[in-house]
């Protein structure tokens, strides 16, 4: 183990030099995917690994690799990547974290002059936050081949703009293939988004994996009727059922605790007057876990909580099940490397599976891939009063640094 | 007695006619108050008040007066009132039934040359049903002197629009003050709105009193955050709190059945949004009976019910009492016109407490007052399908006609 550390003063005005691009008064930043201002995030990047001595090179998708050389050209290099978009209030560290620390990580090598086997690269991944153009970590998508270059392109805005039009007029449709770019490994550094680890105390989180996830939505049909002179007994209310539904899925949560997480965060109801029965309420469900085995149960026993519900309620109930992303298990050696980063630098440190997806998520499908978290405050997220403390950005540089020169010394005797 | 009768085929032309302003696909009606079309049906109500020779006019609140003269210019009118707005997905004859029947009554009067001792009008009242702009019955309660003008005025529906700057709006924000227009007496025709008339087979109910009601606003405020990242343990899911509520709320109206009826009808969630944890909920609460005294121990037992909850669930309930409403027994003479008008006409009767609230409750605080219930199919309102016969229609208007007349000449008995 070296005693390599990087420069957490110059990671931490990185950060706040680059905050500025679309920094918004309330101290977030607001830098849509493809707009004015990730072209100037973007072009501000490039300038500055070319400054680090990087060679950038982007794809047809306009994801860009800075790319730093190692002993042996011949092998695809071990990325650091993340995402410089923002949600519209976004915070000033969900993605940007990863990839100025990726910067951070080639900066510190060359003050050290250590020179690695393999040739690292900084990612910065095409919109990740797909606020602008739906679905979210577009990119990476088609990197992995989740996606078509085509469905990409044909991606539309509020406005009807198109992501391909869009893409060139930013100037960052780039030569390669999207996906072509082959890769030895990716880590990705990234804010919690969530309140685990700042709750238990730690100051790393070891990412094994992305929980699978499901959504649904449900239509519940009672009967509407005047509240003044309907008889409980011949009332069939839809809201009634639709909270009794609440609380099932949410004891279907913390019957699958620690892992399971279920969430109704929508609900409409219908004609929705203080002095009417409720005829019908809609609302979503989100379930996850990190087992899809665990999650096609809990799928089951959704939907069974919901029909007996109905039936005991005298309402009529349609589940529709609307989306499904199976759980993903990050490369075993690539964590590892994460976690005896973290223990090597005395950091407390948990494993833990990622909540909201990532570009690593889809990275995993073509690469072995792992991420590293650090605690973000209360959890806040997608929010511009997003914040971290400086020396937990540094400690995530940190383990980010080192977890790669381990890897590449994995890389290295394997050459042997 | 005399041998008037009125022209049912022309109050029901009159109810289809008006009921295609504001018409839904359906074969209801959404017409709430002071909206465009709500002005639309009340220009039509000048028009053909008008043309049936009467003097309108309006009311600072909007309250809108058809007189047809009488002998003695100097008595206070004989009114039959109600209201021309409707729920969202309201039927074709709660509260129009009994503008239009008294509008018929006028017209049978003209054709047959019969002068009345006392002055006659027709009464809209402005927003009674409350679902735009809560409370309900929110003009006539004015006019009582229930609520304050600067109250109304004050109402904001869910877009934040103010009553008062709608009512200025649509252009019926009258000159007279509301309150100080004086009525001898107020009969108000009216659906059932319950089963109870058509399971006995009764053609007309004989009302003698409306059910003490109360109305509340709930705010559930919990924490928001992001659904996949947040563990079960750490959660303050307002939605699901004010799950657990309407469910209380609901246990609360079975235990003191049959008369007692609670109701949740009003929910939004905040920010409703599928893979967020509700941070905030707004409901609201109706809670009826007969007897002031069980309703004044319902409101204890909603309002430690949530209290409890909140505390539990981890989050904050802030209750406001938005409305109370004591139970009402109406003018022993009015209730004796009506019953008299009933018998002498040959319709079977009964004598009934109404469930739901009418502007007759409010404007017995200040005038001898009484309504008429005709029978609607199963008892459904508040409904598109809402529905009664011609014959129901008929008879009520019938029986309105008689009761106005019989007590239009115990005021000239009583001026000899």
């Amino acid at each position: 183990m070296n005693n390599l550390r990087i420069d957490a003063q110059r990671l931490w005005d990185t950060l706040m030099e680059t905050a500025e691009i679309g920094g918004t008064p309330k101290g977030g930043i607001c830098r849509l995917t493809l707009t004015d201002l990730d072209r100037q995030v973007r072009d501000w990047f490039k300038a500055a690994a070319e400054a680090a001595g990087c060679t950038v090179t982007v794809d047809d998708m306009g994801n860009m690799f800075a790319r730093r050389p190692g002993r042996d050209p011949g092998l695809p290099p071990i990325a650091m990547g993340s995402h410089l978009d923002t949600q519209p209030t976004g915070g000033k560290f969900d993605g940007i974290l990863g990839v100025l620390s990726g910067l951070e990580v080639l900066r510190t090598l060359n003050d050290a002059g250590y020179e690695t086997h393999a040739p690292l690269e900084v990612v910065n991944w095409t919109n990740e936050e797909g606020s602008r153009f739906a679905p979210a970590m577009l990119c990476s998508g088609v990197f992995a081949g989740a996606f078509t270059r085509e469905f990409a392109d044909s991606r539309t805005d509020r406005e009807g703009k198109r992501f391909g039009d869009e893409l060139d007029r930013i100037g960052y449709r780039g030569t390669e293939r999207c996906g072509d770019h082959r890769l030895s490994a990716m880590f990705e550094l990234h804010i919690e988004q969530g309140p685990i680890l700042e709750d238990e105390g730690k100051e790393v989180g070891v990412v094994t994996g992305v929980q699978g996830m499901r959504w649904y939505e449900v239509t519940v049909t009672g009967f509407e009727s005047h509240a003044g002179s309907t008889p409980m007994h011949l009332r069939r209310d839809a809201l009634l059922a639709a909270a009794r539904m609440v609380q099932a899925i949410n004891t279907i949560g913390h019957d699958h605790a620690p892992q399971a997480v279920t969430t109704v965060g929508l609900m409409e109801c219908r004609p929705n007057s203080r002095n009417i029965i409720p005829g019908e309420v809609f609302f979503s469900i989100d379930l996850r876990h990190p087992d899809d085995a665990v999650l096609a149960r809990m799928d089951g026993e959704v939907k069974e909580a919901i029909a007996a519900i109905a039936r005991e309620s005298g309402v009529e109930a349609r589940v529709e099940d609307i989306w499904d992303s199976p759980a993903v298990r990050f490369d075993a050696e690539c964590v590892a490397a994460v976690r005896e980063a973290a223990a090597a630098q005395g950091f407390s440190h948990r494993d833990i599976v990622s909540g909201p997806g990532h570009d690593a998520a889809y990275v995993a499908r073509v690469a072995p891939t792992a991420m590293i978290f650090v605690p973000c405050e209360k959890g806040i997220s997608h929010n511009e009063v997003e914040k971290i403390e400086f020396d937990q950005a540094s400690a995530g540089a940190n383990v980010l640094l080192q977890a790669v020169l381990s890897y590449d010394r994995t890389l290295q005797e394997r050459a042997r």
